[in-house]
């Protein structure tokens, strides 16, 4: 047997065209576009690219991306004057700050300066708080990916076996709760549980998120699970040459794609669901906003 | 073999007595004495009870109480001008509002309105996102009554398999957070939870809180497994007389008993924990106020 591939980058692409339709249809009757803002403090490469594409794919689909790019030296009180003023602006529905932020700024700080209403990337403690308790939140980006790619594979989740390896803040916790809410039977594994194997094998759906590559062997996993590897680690690959490597997830691939039902590669699984999922947000926290009803199949 | 019976009454007194030493060191030390508001609306003779009790306890440690008894008819506005005169209050470091409350006021949103500093029923959205990522919050009475025993039985819960049946937002959830934090691998079991029994077998810790008499059999527990019961249920006891009623928990007791190592009675197991775990994060609240040392062996 060999697992069905969830094409997750499809499956985004997918997901942006239903975003685009809503934000015509907001726009078309309500005369509202949804309005997304990032922030940059320095100049890292890597979260220059990030925001470069966060701000593509906000425009593609239709709505307004405000980029606010600050020097390194920015200072708390500059930074979170900007914060307040997007806070406040009623053109703007989504506010993230790229991380990481130079050291003398606090990532914690500054997501607790958001507006929870505004906080699209669902990091805020209330956020997390209304999410742990049922209620209407903004959902972290990875998170809501892996639900959106669970309930399109599975349907109903109800009364489903998961166990979800890793217990971070970002990835492991909140996906706990999701899946909790949609009644599966949630087992949360981490580096201090016994007999991991075990108790991966009697999942019906594995989410690895522990960020160790290729943990997670093809014969710890139940013949037939859904496999979501969230993991993206980059390790040494020689046989492309020296000095070259390569991306590879929490979950051995080729030996879980064995006896899996359907798994997600890495790349092209989890990951282009990130920023579907912060599009996703920002069109929700509009709607949210100006009272209109929730988009439908783009929320938790 | 037949299982140590964990007493929650003689555990809860030994703590009010620990709570009493901490307070007689905070008003030698510190010349601050702390303080607990309780606000009942309206005359619900259990919920008046309830009240008299916890004032008696809190006066009994040493601690300053403050009751605020309204009629049943207080309009939102003057609840809400109470919380927000105790929230400003220095003496004040803890504050409760009995539930129920009548229908014409909203539990959730007397539960926002309360400094969550000072939710000492730990019930405010923030503090539920606290415990959710990890942090310092103030947490929920019988779930931190359940991890005490806990850790008083077993000492450290590092690896253990704990599982909690039940997903409530105030028992089930919290005490799956609490127990994830002490490195249990924790899985959630709940209505939807297919093939429930085999589930509760594979765990070293199990907590029913689900509110059905009796509904866990012993033939579902794992040999010398430690069971905490939260269910506090009423049914008719004919055999004490026509009428008559008893209490039972979520396990049923006596078969649990001939297989589980250790395991709380009902009443007298999680029960007397309660109020002693208000009066706990009275003083957490109070040290955490002042900036002194958290109380050792009291909080999460």
């Amino acid at each position: 047997m060999t697992a069905q591939v969830i094409d997750g980058k499809a499956f985004a692409a997918t997901m942006r065209g239903k975003i685009a339709s809503h934000v015509a249809r907001l726009k078309e009757v309500h005369h509202v576009t949804p309005g997304l803002a990032v922030i940059l403090v320095g100049q890292d490469p890597a979260s220059e690219v990030y925001v470069r594409n966060k701000n593509k794919s906000t425009v593609e689909v239709g709505m307004n991306s405000y980029e606010h790019k600050l020097p390194a030296d920015t200072s708390e009180a500059d930074l979170y004057a900007l914060i307040d003023q997007l806070n406040a602006d009623p053109a703007v529905h989504g506010i993230l700050c790229q991380f990481p932020v130079p050291d003398h700024l606090s990532e914690r700080d500054i997501v607790a300066r958001i507006d929870p209403a505004k906080d699209v990337d669902g990091l805020h403690v209330l956020n997390a708080g209304l999410l742990a308790s049922g209620q209407r939140a903004m959902v972290s980006c990875t998170p809501l990916g892996c639900l959106m790619l669970l309930r399109d594979q599975l349907g109903n989740l109800s009364g489903k076996n998961a166990v979800v390896i890793g217990r971070s803040n970002l990835v492991g916790k909140p996906v706990a709760q999701l899946l909790l809410r949609d009644s599966c039977t949630v087992t949360i594994a981490h580096s201090r549980t016994a007999n991991i194997e075990e108790v991966v094998r009697g999942a019906d759906i594995v989410v690895a998120a522990v960020g160790r590559a290729e943990m997670v062997k093809g014969d710890w996993i139940k013949k037939g699970a859904v496999v979501i590897d969230v993991g993206i680690n980059r390790i040494p690959a020689p046989e492309r040459g020296e000095g070259k490597t390569r991306l590879v997830g929490d979950v051995d691939y080729a030996s879980a794609a064995e006896v899996a039902g359907a798994i997600t590669p890495v790349p092209g699984g989890v990951g282009p669901m990130t920023i579907a999922c912060l599009l996703a947000n920002t069109v929700t926290a509009c709607c949210r906003a100006n009272g209109f009803p929730e988009p439908e199949g783009l929320t938790a």
